[in-house]
Protein backbone atom coordinates (compact mmCIF):
# COMPACT_ATOMS: atom_id res chain seq x y z
CA UNK A 1 0.00 0.00 0.00
CA UNK A 2 2.94 2.33 0.97
CA UNK A 3 3.94 2.08 -2.61
CA UNK A 4 0.63 2.68 -4.07
CA UNK A 5 0.92 5.52 -2.58
CA UNK A 6 3.51 6.55 -3.72
CA UNK A 7 3.28 6.40 -7.39
CA UNK A 8 -0.15 8.01 -6.54
CA UNK A 9 2.10 10.88 -5.49
CA UNK A 10 4.56 10.66 -8.37
CA UNK A 11 1.73 10.85 -10.88
CA UNK A 12 0.38 13.63 -9.43
CA UNK A 13 3.91 15.41 -9.37
CA UNK A 14 3.99 14.85 -13.00
CA UNK A 15 0.53 15.63 -14.04
CA UNK A 16 0.99 18.82 -11.65
CA UNK A 17 4.17 20.13 -13.78
CA UNK A 18 2.38 19.58 -17.59
CA UNK A 19 -0.76 21.28 -15.84
CA UNK A 20 1.97 24.29 -15.06
CA UNK A 21 3.31 24.33 -18.41
CA UNK A 22 -0.29 24.81 -20.29
CA UNK A 23 -0.99 27.33 -17.45
CA UNK A 24 1.78 29.24 -18.65
CA UNK A 25 0.35 28.46 -22.30
CA UNK A 26 -2.82 29.79 -21.50
CA UNK A 27 -4.04 26.09 -22.72
CA UNK A 28 -6.16 25.97 -20.02
CA UNK A 29 -10.07 27.40 -20.19
CA UNK A 30 -10.44 29.87 -17.85
CA UNK A 31 -14.13 28.80 -16.47
CA UNK A 32 -12.55 25.92 -14.75
CA UNK A 33 -8.94 26.85 -13.44
CA UNK A 34 -10.80 27.66 -10.08
CA UNK A 35 -12.41 24.15 -10.16
CA UNK A 36 -9.23 22.48 -10.66
CA UNK A 37 -7.49 24.39 -8.48
CA UNK A 38 -9.35 23.62 -5.62
CA UNK A 39 -9.45 19.36 -6.26
CA UNK A 40 -5.57 19.36 -7.29
CA UNK A 41 -5.26 20.87 -3.24
CA UNK A 42 -6.57 17.78 -2.07
CA UNK A 43 -3.91 14.97 -1.30
CA UNK A 44 -6.41 12.34 -2.23
CA UNK A 45 -6.83 13.86 -6.21
CA UNK A 46 -5.24 15.33 -9.36
CA UNK A 47 -6.85 16.03 -12.59
CA UNK A 48 -5.35 14.47 -15.72
CA UNK A 49 -7.38 16.36 -18.34
CA UNK A 50 -10.68 19.00 -18.53
CA UNK A 51 -12.29 21.32 -20.82
CA UNK A 52 -15.12 23.64 -19.72
CA UNK A 53 -17.46 22.69 -22.42
CA UNK A 54 -17.55 23.93 -26.28
CA UNK A 55 -19.34 24.80 -29.22
CA UNK A 56 -17.63 22.87 -32.24
CA UNK A 57 -17.87 22.90 -36.18
CA UNK A 58 -16.33 19.54 -37.11
CA UNK A 59 -15.93 18.33 -40.82
CA UNK A 60 -15.79 14.40 -40.65
CA UNK A 61 -16.00 11.62 -43.77
CA UNK A 62 -19.08 9.61 -42.83
CA UNK A 63 -21.00 9.58 -39.37
CA UNK A 64 -19.37 8.54 -36.22
CA UNK A 65 -15.99 8.03 -38.13
CA UNK A 66 -14.56 11.49 -35.27
CA UNK A 67 -10.92 10.13 -36.06
CA UNK A 68 -10.82 11.52 -38.97
CA UNK A 69 -12.44 14.40 -37.71
CA UNK A 70 -11.24 18.28 -38.82
CA UNK A 71 -11.72 21.24 -36.40
CA UNK A 72 -13.17 24.20 -38.48
CA UNK A 73 -14.61 25.99 -35.26
CA UNK A 74 -14.06 25.92 -31.82
CA UNK A 75 -15.49 27.90 -29.49
CA UNK A 76 -16.01 28.19 -25.43
CA UNK A 77 -18.21 31.08 -25.42
CA UNK A 78 -21.66 31.96 -27.52
CA UNK A 79 -21.62 31.96 -31.06
CA UNK A 80 -23.47 33.96 -33.66
CA UNK A 81 -24.84 33.59 -37.30
CA UNK A 82 -21.36 35.13 -38.58
CA UNK A 83 -18.39 33.04 -36.52
CA UNK A 84 -20.49 29.82 -38.35
CA UNK A 85 -20.37 30.90 -41.76
CA UNK A 86 -16.82 32.60 -41.13
CA UNK A 87 -15.82 28.87 -40.13
CA UNK A 88 -17.91 26.71 -42.56
CA UNK A 89 -16.38 28.81 -45.29
CA UNK A 90 -13.54 26.40 -45.12
CA UNK A 91 -15.30 23.26 -45.06
CA UNK A 92 -14.77 21.12 -48.82
CA UNK A 93 -15.53 17.61 -47.99
CA UNK A 94 -17.81 15.24 -46.15
CA UNK A 95 -20.07 16.08 -43.20
CA UNK A 96 -20.58 19.15 -41.61
CA UNK A 97 -21.31 18.85 -38.19
CA UNK A 98 -22.01 21.20 -35.00
CA UNK A 99 -21.26 20.31 -31.85
CA UNK A 100 -22.14 21.22 -28.15
CA UNK A 101 -20.12 19.38 -25.61
CA UNK A 102 -20.09 19.03 -21.84
CA UNK A 103 -17.17 20.48 -19.53
CA UNK A 104 -15.28 17.03 -18.98
CA UNK A 105 -12.72 16.80 -15.86
CA UNK A 106 -10.53 13.67 -15.88
CA UNK A 107 -9.69 13.16 -12.05
CA UNK A 108 -7.25 10.26 -10.75
CA UNK A 109 -8.40 9.46 -6.91
CA UNK A 110 -6.66 7.94 -4.46
CA UNK A 111 -9.09 5.03 -3.15
CA UNK A 112 -12.68 3.78 -4.11
CA UNK A 113 -13.73 6.16 -1.30
CA UNK A 114 -12.34 9.44 -3.12
CA UNK A 115 -13.83 8.03 -6.04
CA UNK A 116 -17.39 7.89 -4.40
CA UNK A 117 -17.08 10.93 -2.82
CA UNK A 118 -16.04 13.22 -6.55
CA UNK A 119 -18.68 11.25 -7.60
CA UNK A 120 -21.90 12.37 -5.43
CA UNK A 121 -20.56 16.15 -5.91
CA UNK A 122 -20.35 16.24 -9.66
CA UNK A 123 -24.09 13.95 -9.20
CA UNK A 124 -25.67 16.94 -7.05
CA UNK A 125 -23.79 19.56 -9.64
CA UNK A 126 -25.62 18.01 -12.32
CA UNK A 127 -23.19 15.72 -13.85
CA UNK A 128 -25.53 13.16 -14.16
CA UNK A 129 -22.60 11.51 -16.89
CA UNK A 130 -20.40 11.16 -14.59
CA UNK A 131 -18.65 7.56 -14.24
CA UNK A 132 -15.57 5.68 -13.25
CA UNK A 133 -13.52 5.26 -16.54
CA UNK A 134 -10.68 2.71 -14.86
CA UNK A 135 -9.72 0.75 -11.51
CA UNK A 136 -6.02 1.23 -11.67
CA UNK A 137 -3.27 0.03 -9.21
CA UNK A 138 -2.02 3.04 -8.04
CA UNK A 139 -5.21 5.23 -9.10
CA UNK A 140 -9.11 5.26 -9.76
CA UNK A 141 -10.01 7.36 -12.63
CA UNK A 142 -13.50 9.67 -12.84
CA UNK A 143 -14.67 10.79 -15.39
CA UNK A 144 -17.07 14.13 -14.73
CA UNK A 145 -19.58 15.04 -17.19
CA UNK A 146 -22.83 16.04 -18.46
CA UNK A 147 -25.81 14.34 -20.45
CA UNK A 148 -26.59 17.29 -22.38
CA UNK A 149 -25.16 17.66 -25.71
CA UNK A 150 -26.40 18.61 -29.35
CA UNK A 151 -24.60 16.58 -32.36
CA UNK A 152 -26.33 18.19 -35.61
CA UNK A 153 -25.14 17.56 -38.93
CA UNK A 154 -25.80 21.05 -41.08
CA UNK A 155 -24.86 19.66 -44.16
CA UNK A 156 -22.74 18.12 -46.54
CA UNK A 157 -19.32 18.15 -49.06
CA UNK A 158 -18.74 21.82 -48.37
CA UNK A 159 -21.93 23.10 -48.05
CA UNK A 160 -24.98 23.84 -45.27
CA UNK A 161 -27.92 22.50 -46.50
CA UNK A 162 -30.45 24.38 -43.70
CA UNK A 163 -31.31 27.54 -44.28
CA UNK A 164 -30.09 30.81 -42.42
CA UNK A 165 -33.80 30.86 -40.56
CA UNK A 166 -33.33 27.29 -39.14
CA UNK A 167 -29.57 28.00 -38.50
CA UNK A 168 -30.58 31.03 -36.36
CA UNK A 169 -32.77 28.47 -34.51
CA UNK A 170 -29.92 26.51 -34.11
CA UNK A 171 -27.16 29.12 -33.03
CA UNK A 172 -29.75 30.11 -30.47
CA UNK A 173 -30.12 26.68 -29.37
CA UNK A 174 -26.07 25.85 -28.88
CA UNK A 175 -26.21 29.75 -26.88
CA UNK A 176 -28.72 27.93 -24.19
CA UNK A 177 -27.32 25.04 -24.14
CA UNK A 178 -23.67 26.81 -22.95
CA UNK A 179 -25.35 28.99 -20.56
CA UNK A 180 -26.74 25.92 -18.84
CA UNK A 181 -23.47 23.62 -18.77
CA UNK A 182 -21.94 27.15 -17.69
CA UNK A 183 -24.29 27.34 -15.11
CA UNK A 184 -23.49 23.57 -13.98
CA UNK A 185 -19.81 24.51 -13.43
CA UNK A 186 -20.55 27.31 -11.02
CA UNK A 187 -22.55 24.74 -9.14
CA UNK A 188 -19.63 22.05 -9.30
CA UNK A 189 -17.17 25.05 -8.14
CA UNK A 190 -19.62 26.24 -4.98
CA UNK A 191 -20.49 22.13 -4.11
CA UNK A 192 -16.16 21.78 -4.01
CA UNK A 193 -15.66 24.64 -2.28
CA UNK A 194 -18.43 23.53 0.78
CA UNK A 195 -16.95 19.97 0.55
CA UNK A 196 -13.09 20.14 0.24
CA UNK A 197 -12.16 22.80 2.96
CA UNK B 1 -16.58 -12.35 1.22
CA UNK B 2 -19.51 -15.85 1.37
CA UNK B 3 -22.13 -13.12 2.23
CA UNK B 4 -21.11 -11.03 -0.49
CA UNK B 5 -21.86 -13.93 -3.24
CA UNK B 6 -24.83 -15.02 -1.72
CA UNK B 7 -26.27 -11.32 -1.74
CA UNK B 8 -25.04 -11.37 -5.66
CA UNK B 9 -26.45 -14.59 -6.52
CA UNK B 10 -30.16 -13.40 -5.03
CA UNK B 11 -29.91 -10.01 -6.65
CA UNK B 12 -28.95 -12.16 -9.81
CA UNK B 13 -32.34 -14.20 -8.80
CA UNK B 14 -34.51 -11.08 -9.06
CA UNK B 15 -33.19 -9.58 -11.92
CA UNK B 16 -33.79 -12.48 -13.97
CA UNK B 17 -37.12 -13.08 -12.79
CA UNK B 18 -37.95 -9.32 -14.13
CA UNK B 19 -35.79 -9.87 -17.27
CA UNK B 20 -38.29 -13.68 -17.65
CA UNK B 21 -41.74 -10.88 -17.10
CA UNK B 22 -40.52 -8.65 -19.62
CA UNK B 23 -39.39 -11.22 -22.16
CA UNK B 24 -43.27 -13.32 -22.34
CA UNK B 25 -44.33 -9.73 -22.58
CA UNK B 26 -42.12 -9.15 -25.31
CA UNK B 27 -40.92 -5.86 -23.40
CA UNK B 28 -37.28 -6.75 -24.33
CA UNK B 29 -35.75 -5.43 -27.88
CA UNK B 30 -34.74 -8.60 -29.83
CA UNK B 31 -31.53 -7.60 -31.05
CA UNK B 32 -30.12 -7.45 -27.12
CA UNK B 33 -31.84 -11.03 -26.81
CA UNK B 34 -29.10 -13.37 -27.72
CA UNK B 35 -26.58 -10.74 -26.09
CA UNK B 36 -27.42 -10.63 -22.70
CA UNK B 37 -28.37 -14.75 -22.61
CA UNK B 38 -24.65 -15.15 -23.21
CA UNK B 39 -24.37 -12.15 -20.38
CA UNK B 40 -26.57 -14.25 -17.75
CA UNK B 41 -25.45 -17.27 -18.30
CA UNK B 42 -22.35 -16.26 -16.58
CA UNK B 43 -22.13 -16.90 -12.94
CA UNK B 44 -20.21 -13.30 -12.54
CA UNK B 45 -22.63 -11.41 -14.36
CA UNK B 46 -25.97 -10.44 -14.68
CA UNK B 47 -27.95 -7.48 -16.91
CA UNK B 48 -30.29 -5.29 -15.03
CA UNK B 49 -31.61 -3.08 -18.04
CA UNK B 50 -30.98 -2.83 -21.25
CA UNK B 51 -31.82 -0.85 -24.68
CA UNK B 52 -30.91 -1.71 -27.98
CA UNK B 53 -30.47 1.72 -29.28
CA UNK B 54 -33.45 3.81 -31.07
CA UNK B 55 -34.10 7.10 -32.59
CA UNK B 56 -36.88 9.42 -30.78
CA UNK B 57 -39.17 12.66 -31.07
CA UNK B 58 -38.78 14.24 -27.86
CA UNK B 59 -40.46 17.52 -26.92
CA UNK B 60 -38.88 19.34 -23.68
CA UNK B 61 -39.71 22.50 -22.49
CA UNK B 62 -36.71 23.72 -22.26
CA UNK B 63 -32.74 22.95 -23.60
CA UNK B 64 -32.18 19.76 -21.38
CA UNK B 65 -34.73 18.86 -19.40
CA UNK B 66 -35.04 15.79 -20.19
CA UNK B 67 -37.33 15.53 -16.75
CA UNK B 68 -40.21 16.99 -18.35
CA UNK B 69 -39.90 15.16 -22.11
CA UNK B 70 -42.78 13.67 -23.88
CA UNK B 71 -42.15 11.02 -26.55
CA UNK B 72 -43.86 11.72 -29.77
CA UNK B 73 -41.96 8.77 -31.36
CA UNK B 74 -39.86 6.02 -30.31
CA UNK B 75 -38.35 3.55 -33.26
CA UNK B 76 -35.64 0.75 -32.60
CA UNK B 77 -35.33 1.09 -36.44
CA UNK B 78 -34.39 2.74 -39.89
CA UNK B 79 -37.13 5.82 -40.20
CA UNK B 80 -38.74 7.63 -43.11
CA UNK B 81 -39.74 10.76 -43.60
CA UNK B 82 -43.78 10.18 -42.97
CA UNK B 83 -42.62 8.55 -39.21
CA UNK B 84 -41.46 11.70 -38.25
CA UNK B 85 -44.06 14.22 -39.94
CA UNK B 86 -46.72 11.88 -38.28
CA UNK B 87 -44.99 11.87 -34.61
CA UNK B 88 -44.85 15.79 -35.02
CA UNK B 89 -48.65 15.93 -35.45
CA UNK B 90 -49.05 15.74 -31.82
CA UNK B 91 -46.36 18.61 -31.12
CA UNK B 92 -47.65 21.43 -28.88
CA UNK B 93 -45.67 23.35 -27.00
CA UNK B 94 -41.27 23.83 -26.30
CA UNK B 95 -38.56 22.18 -28.48
CA UNK B 96 -38.79 19.44 -30.30
CA UNK B 97 -35.86 16.96 -30.41
CA UNK B 98 -34.92 13.99 -32.80
CA UNK B 99 -32.20 11.99 -31.14
CA UNK B 100 -30.34 9.13 -31.82
CA UNK B 101 -29.50 6.89 -29.19
CA UNK B 102 -26.96 4.36 -28.66
CA UNK B 103 -27.38 0.92 -27.31
CA UNK B 104 -27.05 0.51 -23.33
CA UNK B 105 -26.51 -2.25 -21.12
CA UNK B 106 -26.25 -2.35 -17.39
CA UNK B 107 -24.63 -5.16 -16.06
CA UNK B 108 -23.98 -6.24 -13.03
CA UNK B 109 -20.67 -7.73 -11.81
CA UNK B 110 -19.26 -10.23 -8.95
CA UNK B 111 -15.97 -8.62 -8.77
CA UNK B 112 -13.36 -5.77 -10.40
CA UNK B 113 -11.74 -8.36 -12.38
CA UNK B 114 -15.40 -9.24 -13.67
CA UNK B 115 -15.67 -5.80 -14.45
CA UNK B 116 -12.87 -5.41 -16.08
CA UNK B 117 -13.01 -8.19 -18.61
CA UNK B 118 -16.66 -6.85 -19.61
CA UNK B 119 -14.98 -3.26 -19.98
CA UNK B 120 -12.20 -4.57 -22.34
CA UNK B 121 -15.15 -6.54 -24.69
CA UNK B 122 -17.07 -3.90 -24.89
CA UNK B 123 -14.15 -1.26 -25.76
CA UNK B 124 -13.21 -3.89 -28.47
CA UNK B 125 -16.80 -4.16 -29.85
CA UNK B 126 -16.76 0.15 -30.49
CA UNK B 127 -18.62 0.77 -27.38
CA UNK B 128 -16.26 3.35 -26.40
CA UNK B 129 -18.45 5.25 -23.80
CA UNK B 130 -18.46 2.07 -21.66
CA UNK B 131 -17.82 3.12 -17.56
CA UNK B 132 -17.96 1.97 -14.52
CA UNK B 133 -21.60 3.65 -13.03
CA UNK B 134 -20.80 2.17 -9.26
CA UNK B 135 -18.45 0.58 -7.10
CA UNK B 136 -21.19 -1.86 -4.61
CA UNK B 137 -20.14 -4.04 -1.73
CA UNK B 138 -22.08 -6.64 -3.54
CA UNK B 139 -21.99 -5.45 -6.98
CA UNK B 140 -20.36 -3.61 -9.63
CA UNK B 141 -22.13 -1.85 -12.18
CA UNK B 142 -20.90 -1.60 -15.69
CA UNK B 143 -22.18 0.55 -18.08
CA UNK B 144 -21.96 -0.57 -21.91
CA UNK B 145 -23.19 2.34 -24.67
CA UNK B 146 -21.32 3.86 -27.56
CA UNK B 147 -20.12 7.50 -28.16
CA UNK B 148 -22.34 7.58 -31.22
CA UNK B 149 -25.75 10.16 -30.82
CA UNK B 150 -27.86 13.01 -32.20
CA UNK B 151 -29.40 15.52 -30.39
CA UNK B 152 -31.48 17.66 -33.23
CA UNK B 153 -33.71 20.40 -32.27
CA UNK B 154 -35.82 20.31 -35.16
CA UNK B 155 -38.12 22.91 -34.30
CA UNK B 156 -40.22 25.11 -31.60
CA UNK B 157 -44.00 25.00 -30.21
CA UNK B 158 -45.38 22.49 -32.46
CA UNK B 159 -43.14 23.72 -35.34
CA UNK B 160 -40.56 21.81 -37.31
CA UNK B 161 -38.34 25.15 -38.62
CA UNK B 162 -36.49 23.25 -41.13
CA UNK B 163 -37.84 22.11 -44.84
CA UNK B 164 -38.73 18.47 -46.28
CA UNK B 165 -35.20 18.47 -48.07
CA UNK B 166 -33.40 19.27 -45.11
CA UNK B 167 -35.09 16.43 -42.95
CA UNK B 168 -34.61 13.87 -45.65
CA UNK B 169 -30.87 14.98 -44.88
CA UNK B 170 -31.42 14.29 -41.07
CA UNK B 171 -33.30 11.12 -41.58
CA UNK B 172 -30.64 9.89 -43.85
CA UNK B 173 -27.87 10.85 -40.85
CA UNK B 174 -30.24 9.05 -38.39
CA UNK B 175 -30.38 6.13 -40.46
CA UNK B 176 -26.76 5.57 -40.82
CA UNK B 177 -26.00 5.70 -37.45
CA UNK B 178 -28.56 2.97 -36.72
CA UNK B 179 -26.89 0.92 -38.76
CA UNK B 180 -23.57 1.47 -36.88
CA UNK B 181 -24.62 1.04 -34.11
CA UNK B 182 -26.66 -2.48 -34.81
CA UNK B 183 -22.99 -3.44 -36.40
CA UNK B 184 -22.00 -2.76 -33.32
CA UNK B 185 -24.26 -5.00 -31.19
CA UNK B 186 -22.97 -7.51 -33.25
CA UNK B 187 -19.47 -7.04 -32.71
CA UNK B 188 -20.61 -7.19 -29.43
CA UNK B 189 -21.81 -10.24 -29.75
CA UNK B 190 -19.36 -12.30 -31.43
CA UNK B 191 -16.29 -11.08 -28.97
CA UNK B 192 -18.72 -12.41 -26.21
CA UNK B 193 -19.21 -15.86 -27.86
CA UNK B 194 -15.35 -16.16 -28.40
CA UNK B 195 -15.12 -15.10 -24.91
CA UNK B 196 -18.10 -16.81 -22.68
CA UNK B 197 -17.69 -20.14 -23.63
Amino acid sequence: MKNTKNDFKSGKKNAMSKLTDALSENLVDKKIIPIISIINKSPEYYTTSSCAGRIVLMQIPNVGDKKNAVFLGRWHRKIDLKDLNQAAENADKGQLWLIAQSPIFHIACISEESAEKILKIAYTAGFKHSSIKSLGKTRIIVEVCSTERMDFPLGEDGEILCNEKFLGFLVKISNELIDRLHNKLDSFYKILKKNFK
